[in-house]
This record gives structure tokens, C-alpha cells and sequence, in this order.
């Protein structure tokens, strides 16, 4: 079985020695002082240590149980119990606004709180997951009733939330949808269609699953314009907020899939289901814009603890392992080998590891941080400013964090050896686990299309300007720093690099729009790499507080020298490719490909 | 269900058009005209398609069942009679040389052969593998009673053969493992060991199952220089070739892996068991290294099936998904959608895919071909030259290839989108079974340590040299052609880049070993990259002989353009890497890891 450990420690230091946590508290007025935040996160690490950890490899090997007869789903055995835990220990309401009830917590805290949970089970994970969206959703768009009925009973965690987006012709390309809504005489809606991939759609853990489905009404136009957002009880609701009837919607099966065995993945059957429509009439992609960037942000931030379950464990198995010696000599004489923690390439992983995840740490926090800023900034122009910047962070720490989670549950394999295959060991479910993270909630080619398509180009790049001006003051600020030079140097050459290949892609994609599709991927993984160039050069200067022990501190600043040294180049291929364009792609006609 | 036709028409292109094979068989006096090697391509390719793929997704479903109160194993329904009917037609014969009774054919065409049964059948093909490694350690080292009784039923097929290295606290160090063999009065020896990881190591195919087993003598010096090899039947076998009773060696378990499963992966318990010792005593290792380098290009040839199927699948896929329009304008107005093959990351996807699976067929098959060269050249120095190269080109095979096989099968995934999580659909299989090919026979990290530790500095780079001087040859021949002069610029850019980059490593761990292991594994990418670049040039300048029609040829060039722009380029990464030395990898203690 995997271990696995929160690092709690690593976790306050981004919080308040680089994010500047408090500073930002203050600025917004947010109720959540440095003692509570830090009690919450020894109390959560706990938590997640304590009972959803051991609940990982068990959930994997006995997956989700779907009876045909009743269309009921049961999870793993332990998971039901965890969630009531979940419940009575109200995490459901760390974040949740005080005005709703909940703790209104910083939500650069619910990053690394996720955080915890993804990596102690993300299979459990995935069920409070989806409610967080519908309490978002119903939030802004709902009606005073609909938050009474719906939201209040979601936000106590008596019932959960799903998203049902997802048809089986089309995932990608909502406007394809053909789910239909008939209204009726009471003012409800009769929504009849089939909805797959639907995360938690049917299981056993509360008295009743609130849907939030996209739908087209009658007289709706074609395409995404014509889509329709509508809150569908499992049971049906009325305006009272009284539960009534099985409503006519069912699972009609769960999927058998390569990892994420313990999380219910519905075909969900709608057959003139009661529903409500949320928010105005054909603008339901808007609603589900809002759960869907919430969504985007916590699929990041599942990358995230994957990568750390897999660091700590892959770091434990290279200290004990002995195998072979030190090509410089003997380390345990004593010992019948060294254990493989002394070979350079065993390192190289280790630190990579290290480095993408303490790194994507800060990403995804100051990230989430921005939420906050969006919410609650003082002007109209704070808050369009951290609406900017999330915006264009979302699928960077959505892309990138996924990606990273594949390749450090692969290194952790690779560390482990022919013992990383067997699944008895449990580092190749944290791979199969990682794989869909670079999948649903938007591919990665997806998130880089929004980032180059939507975030730089349609926004004219307002929140690549914000970050590049962080970076920018940063480097000037520190430039006479001797301790910093190594890395202010470099990352202030790559911000620049980044705002000029930024204007290229501008360039070429207004004469062919097929540039911005070439340019995206690459051009992501670019951003993604310089942006961490960045926090770890930020986690160096951090240091300078010098409230951290000795090797820690070390630590830390060695890892940033590997990751200059060692990943920061990785832009060298990436940038070579954007600029080699869209003519080699777009060459071959489809049907040569198989030539 | 994943389709598979293997690819003839491109065998053909890179057995003749390519590599000259004609030429070879020719020189070597091989019996093997292109009408006979085509037929067999055409046959073999129908027994892939028509009995072997058909079983793969079943076989992964339903696994092996070990059966704890007889040791024995199943394999999944439908495996044993392919096994039977792979014997029946023959193609066990193919490479074996004429005066073991086999066809003897060129090894170029062995690595086709095989690639065809990896890809239709990953987790069957094992089984015969390991025969092959068995055939050429008894062949080389067997005394002539041995090859009599244990070499003649393995070559027709009535045996199947196993390696048996790994123990639970040793793979990569084999000079720990503990097995022992004691003389005994008859001359045989009594073996008593754990073995585990063994590939086929119990099956219900045939009457019989010969390992080859590594052990100590009781008068064994520590470490490696004091292991033997060891065959060790299942059912005893007398010196006239009789089989008698039950030996004492007993599958103990199979393991649960992450995927090929339709493969037993056995431990196995040796109780006193009856063996003969095969070689010299204490000089075990060389015979294995026979096996094993074998076995290596055998799996690399593995990464290369898998790359090909997973590249059909998704080409197949991209073409029907209809989903989003061109960034350019629909390409299919009277469809709701376009199909995804538009979109240029999926092109950009497909054609990684395409680049390094052709490329790598050039790769495997080329080095396989220096099998020939080395056993059958005209005279020492030209078997010479044959050793150094394949012995330069198997690490660089096993190792780039199956990388390459976990990249191009998470690509398939990736372009199937959450419908590649799906278990149903089969591609998400694929990449479990590519997952152990970076494991066995030695992981990329071994592979790229043999490579710079061994082949460059060890036997001081005669292989790399005649690489490179090929390289040369062929930029100087075709420096004036204007069809490839932007291929052979870069190429020969990049041939003069590998040499210098070797240099510097030899330089620098001429002070610190230490330098090699940090070297290695982006060593190993980087020559695995500038390798492909000359097979693509190569493959160009091929297709000036016209023997193929124009939409391969289209094909080819575009692939080739594509690799030089878009692969190519991460070369730069790597020589960074390489570049920035073992500072940054060696700086942290073992401790401060976790910090």
C-alpha cells in the first residue's frame, strides 16, 4: 500500500511565507487568521491521513457496483462512512460563503485542502467535488426558491451535486447536445435525454443527487446559443423544498475504466424528469461556465496531490531499495548495495518530482487565490483583475498539473522498478488514477486552445499582462540580490521570451487562424514551466524570511537550481516548435495520414 | 475493440526500399530472396491479424489463473491453441538459423515478424520470447548432449524456455541473488531459489518448460563474477533427451499487474531441483548477456508493436469523432461537426505517433540486421563491426522505443479523449501493456547507463563511431541533392552535435563517474532523436528510387518535415541537460530529499 503524509509544512510556507497569506486576508477582510487556517490544515491533513488514505487501495481493487435491477450504485465499502464523517466534521463548509453557512475560509486554502483529499483517495474525492460546482452554479444563477430547495441541502452535505454536460456524440462540442426540455404547466420542465461520463451520478451516500443538466427548451436555436441549464432532483423537490418521488431520471450503468475505479461514472437517463430551469433561458452555458472553471482549478489541483502521494512514496521506496553501488564509490559499505537513492538518474526523477510538485503547489494556490480577489476586491477594477488573471491561470494549472501528475506517477513507477507494475505495491493505481486528469473536464488540448484561443487572443491577454507584471517587478526588485541572481537572471530572459513568442502566435494566428491550434499545446506547457520558474524563484527569495530550519531551506534552493538547471530548458523544445508553425501539421490531407 | 492490420506495405518499404536488404543477403550468403521474405510478411501478417488480435482484449478481461494446489497456470481462452497453430505453420522456425532445422532468414525480417505479433497480442507473444533468448544461450554455451535434449524440443516448439535472474531483493544487481546449486554424485546439480518476474515461467502450452536459471556454486566468489547458468526442465530430463518425473520447481503465485495480464508473470520456487550447468562455472552471466541482449531489442520491438497499434486506433478515431469545426472554417458544412483529425493538435498528436513508429521500424530493424552482420560477416573485423554496433544500438532501441510506446499510447488516449479511459473501447489497455516495457529486461535507466557507462566509455564508442560515420557518409553523398538538403543539413548538424556532446561526457566523468549516470538517460533521448533524424533523411532519399506510389510518398516527406520540426527539437532539452553536468543531481543529501 501507498503511504502518504500532507505536507503540511511545505503547505504553510507557500501559504504565508511566498503567497502572503495574511497580507491578502487583511486586504479582503476575510474572518480567517493564521492560527485558525494553520489548525485547519493540521486537522485536514488528519482527516485525509487518517481515513480516506486507507480507504485508496481497497476502493481500486473492489470499484463501484452497479445493480441493473434498481439502477442504485454502491461505492466501495468505507466510503459511504468517510463521506458522513466528511459531513459531521464540517469540511463540507470550510470554504463555502459565511453568508451560506459555511466557514468562508480563503480559498488559496481549499487549493491545498483538495489538495489533501485528492491524494489521500481521488476516487472519494470525486463526490464532494461535483457539489462545490452546484453550489456555484445555483448561487449566482438560482432563484430565491431554488436556493432554499437546492442549495441550502447541498451546502449541509445532506445532498450532492453533479454536473451532466457529457452525451455520448458529444463531450468537447457542447452545441452538439440534444438533451431536450418541454416545459409543463406548473411552471417545471419534463427533460428527457442520455448523459454519460457523469461523475457521481448515482451512489449511496445521501437521501438525494441534485443534477445541474444542460438542455435545449423547444424554441431553442442551434448550437451553443440554444443551451439551457436546469437543476433535476434525484427525488423530486417542490417549492417548499419538501422531497418528493423518484424522479425520472436513472442510472442506466457505470463505466469499467482504467483507474478512478472507486468513483461511479453514470450514463445518466433522463426520461421526462422534473426539472427547474437556472438562470435565463438559452444562456446555460454561462452557469456552467462558472461550475466548470471551478471545476478546472480542483482537477488541477487532483494533479497536484497525485503527484505528491507518488514523490513521497517513490522517495521512500529509493532509501530503502539497495541495489548496485554509487559509481563514485561505496556509500553503505556495510550494506550489501547502496540504496538507489545514490544514483544520479534515480535523482533526476526524485527532483523533478519535487520540483513540479512544491512548485505546482504555489501555482494552484496563488491561482485559487485570485477567486478571492475576483469576489471580494475593493474596486470594480480588483475584481476584473482577478477575474483576469484566474482566467488565464485556469488552464495553465489545469493543463499543466495534470500533465505533470502523468509524468510523476510515471517516474514513481519507473523508481520502483518491475515492482512499480504489480499492483500489490499501489504506485500503478496512482498512474491509471493520474491518467484522466489530462482528460475530463477538458482535454489538455482544450485548456490550451481556451488559454491561446480565448484568454490571450479574444481578451487581448489582460491576464498574461497581470502575470507578466508580477514577474516583471519581482526580477526588478531583486535584481541586485547576489542570492538571487541565478535565478532572476533567467526567468526575467524567459518572461521576455514568452511576451514575444505571445506576439508571434498573435501575429500569424491573424492571417490563419489554424496557428492558434498549432501554437497550444506547446505554448501551454511553455507558460507552464515559466510561470514555475517563477514561484521558485519566488519559494528562494521567500527563504529570506528565515523562518524555515536550515535544510529545509536547502532543500528548497537546491531543488529550484535543478529545476533551472534541468526542467526550465524543456522551453527550448517547446519554443522551437511554436515557432516552427502550422505548416508541417496542416500538410498531409486526412486520408494520407495512413499512407 | 482495437483494430490491428499490420503494416506490410511499409515492412516492404523498409526491408528494401531503406535498408537494402537485398544487398545484405546477398553479401552474408543468406538463403532469403525478397519473393520468399514478402510471402512471409503477407502470411504472418494474416496469423497477427486473424488469430492473434482477436484474442488481446479477451485475454487482458480474463487474465491467467493460478491455481494454488497444483502450481499450475491457465492462460486466458484461446492462447494455447494460437500457440499450438503458431507451431503447426512454423513460424517458430523463421529465424532460427538452417542447421538447428529453423529457416534461417534475415533478422531484419525477425524484428517485422515480431513486431506483428507484439502488436496483435502483446501478452501472447511472451510466450514464445523467451524461447528465443533459451535457444541462443544453449546454442552458444550447451554442451552437445544439452543441445540434443533441450535445444531440439525448444527449436520445434514442443518446449518453451524461460529466464530466471530476478529474486524479491535483487533485478538490476545480480550480484546479490542468493539461489544456489549444489554439485551432485550423477553430475547434475540440486538448485534451491526464489526466482520471481518470471515471463511464462508456468503455462499450460507444453508438455514441458525448460528455465534458465541463474544460481552460485558452493565455491562461488562473492558478487557476479561468481554466478552460473543453470538449465533447470519442469519435468526432469535424462541425458538421452527421455523426460521422467516432476522436477522440484513449482510456480508459487502470479503476480496482479497493471496490465499484461493475459501474460503469467510467475514466482518461482526451485526446491532442490534437478539442472545441469550450462558454460563455465562462475562465467553464468556471459550466457545470459546472450539472452538478454536479445531479449532487449525483443522489447523495444514490443514498444514499436504497441506504438503502431495505438497510431491505427487513433488515426481510425480521429477520422469518424465528429466534434468542433476547423479553426478555419467547416471542412464538412453538411455534418454537424467537423471530424477531430482537423485540429491541429490531433494532427500534431498522429504525426508524433506516425514519425517515431516509422521512424523506429527503420531503427529496430537496421539493428537487428548487425545480428547478421556479426555472426555471419565476411571476416573478424566485419563481425566485429557487426557486435560493436548492435551492441551500440540495443540500449538506444529498448530504451527510446518503449518511452516512445508510453508516449504514443497515451496520445491514442489522449485523442480518443474519455472515451480512451473507457475499458470497452481497448486503447486505454494498450497503454497499460506499453507500461512495462521501460521496466523489464532492464529500465531506461539501465539501458542508458549500458549506453554511456559500457558501450561509450567502456569499450570506448567503436559503435557510436560507426553510427556516426554512416551518418557522415550519407550527409556527404547527398549534400548537393536539393529534395533533401533540409534534411541533411540538420542532420548533419546534429551528427556533429552528438559527437561533441560525447566528448564532453567522457571529459567530464573522467573525474566524476558520477557524470555518467547524470548524462545518461538525456544521452540516451538524444541519440535516439538524432538516430531518427537519419533514418527519416534515409527514408526520403528512398523513396527517389519511385518504386512507391505518390501518396506514400507525400506521406513520408510531410512525416519527415513534421519529425525535423517538430521532434527534432528536443534535442535542444537534452543537450542542456546533458550540459548543465551532475551538480545540481548530487548537491542534496539523501536526507534532505524530504525537506
Amino acid at each position: 500500500m501507498t503511504r502518504y503524509a500532507a505536507p503540511v509544512r511545505d503547505m504553510r510556507f507557500a501559504l504565508y511565507d511566498v503567497l502572503d497569506l495574511d497580507a491578502q486576508v487583511a486586504r479582503l477582510g476575510i474572518d480567517a487568521g493564521r492560527d485558525t487556517v494553520e489548525a485547519v490544515l493540521e486537522e485536514a491533513a488528519r482527516f485525509a491521513n487518517q481515513v480516506l488514505a486507507p480507504l485508496n487501495q481497497a476502493g481500486d481493487e473492489q470499484g463501484c457496483r452497479y445493480d441493473p435491477a434498481t439502477g442504485t450504485v454502491t461505492a466501495p465499502d468505507g466510503f459511504k462512512a468517510a463521506y458522513q464523517r466528511f459531513v459531521e466534521d464540517g469540511w463540507n463548509l470550510l470554504t463555502v460563503p459565511t453568508e451560506l453557512g459555511g466557514q468562508g475560509l480563503p480559498l488559496a486554502v481549499d487549493a491545498l485542502f483538495k489538495e489533501m483529499l485528492d491524494a489521500a483517495n481521488l476516487a472519494w474525492s470525486t463526490y464532494p467535488l461535483l457539489s462545490h460546482g452546484a453550489i456555484e452554479a445555483l448561487r449566482h444563477q438560482g432563484e430565491d426558491w431554488q436556493k432554499q430547495a437546492f442549495l441550502a441541502p447541498i451546502v449541509e452535505g445532506r445532498w450532492t451535486g453533479t454536473m451532466c454536460l457529457t452525451e455520448p456524440h458529444c463531450g468537447t462540442d457542447l452545441g452538439l447536445l440534444k438533451t431536450r426540455a418541454e416545459p409543463q404547466a406548473d411552471g417545471s420542465y419534463a427533460v428527457t435525454g442520455t448523459k454519460i461520463f457523469i461523475s457521481a451520478g448515482e451512489h449511496d451516500f445521501t437521501e438525494n443527487i441534485v443534477h445541474l443538466v444542460l438542455a435545449r427548451l423547444p424554441d431553442a436555436p442551434p448550437g451553443v446559443k440554444g443551451i439551457s441549464l436546469f437543476v433535476v432532483p434525484k427525488f423530486k423537490v417542490a417549492r417548499d423544498g419538501s422531497m418528493g418521488e423518484r424522479n425520472g431520471v436513472r442510472c442506466g450503468a457505470i463505466e469499467h475504466k482504467m483507474g478512478l475505479k472507486g468513483s461511479a461514472t453514470c450514463v445518466m437517463n433522463f426520461d421526462g424528469a422534473q426539472g427547474y430551469l437556472v438562470g435565463q433561458p438559452h444562456r446555460g452555458l454561462q452557469g456552467m461556465f462558472i461550475m466548470m472553471n471551478s471545476a478546472r482549478l480542483g482537477v488541477g489541483v487532483q494533479g497536484l496531490g497525485l503527484m505528491e502521494r507518488a514523490t513521497q512514496n517513490a522517495l521512500a521506496y529509493a532509501r530503502e531499495r539497495l541495489q548496485m553501488r554509487a559509481l563514485s564509490g561505496p556509500r553503505l559499505p556495510e550494506k550489501p548495495a547502496d540504496p538507489i537513492i545514490v544514483h544520479p538518474d534515480v535523482r533526476r526523477m526524485l527532483l523533478t518530482n519535487k520540483a513540479l510538485a512544491e512548485g505546482g503547489r504555489l501555482l494552484a494556490a496563488h491561482a485559487f487565490a485570485q477567486l478571492d480577489e475576483q469576489e471580494r476586491g475593493a474596486d470594480e477594477a480588483a475584481r476584473a483583475d482577478g477575474e483576469a488573471l484566474v482566467g488565464f491561470l485556469t488552464p495553465i494549472v489545469k493543463g499543466c498539473l495534470t500533465e505533470w501528475a502523468v509524468e510523476c506517477t510515471y517516474n514513481a513507477v519507473q523508481i520502483y522498478g518491475g515492482h512499480g507494475y504489480i499492483r500489490e505495491h499501489g504506485i500503478e493505481q496512482l498512474a491509471r488514477d493520474a491518467r484522466i486528469t489530462t482528460l475530463y473536464e477538458g482535454t489538455t488540448q482544450i485548456q490550451a486552445n481556451d488559454l491561446v484561443g480565448r484568454k490571450l487572443l479574444q481578451l487581448r491577454g489582460a491576464g498574461l499582462k497581470l502575470f507578466l507584471g508580477e514577474i516583471e517587478r519581482f526580477c526588478a526588485a531583486n535584481a541586485g540580490d547576489p542570492a538571487l541572481a541565478e535565478f532572476v537572471a533567467p526567468l526575467a530572459e524567459k518572461a521576455a521570451e514568452w511576451g514575444a513568442l505571445t506576439q508571434e502566435i498573435a501575429g500569424r494566428a491573424a492571417t490563419d487562424p489554424e496557428e492558434i491550434g498549432a501554437a497550444a499545446v506547446d505554448y501551454l506547457f511553455y507558460s507552464g514551466y515559466v510561470a514555475l520558474a517563477y514561484w521558485w524563484a519566488r519559494a528562494v527569495a521567500a527563504l529570506a524570511k528565515g523562518s524555515q530550519p536550515q535544510a529545509f531551506r536547502d532543500a528548497k534552493r537546491e531543488t529550484a537550481r535543478f529545476y533551472f538547471a534541468r526542467i526550465l530548458p524543456r522551453t527550448l523544445t517547446h519554443a522551437a516548435a511554436i515557432r516552427s508553425g502550422a505548416a508541417t501539421l496542416m500538410a498531409l490531407e486526412a486520408e494520407a495520414f495512413g499512407e
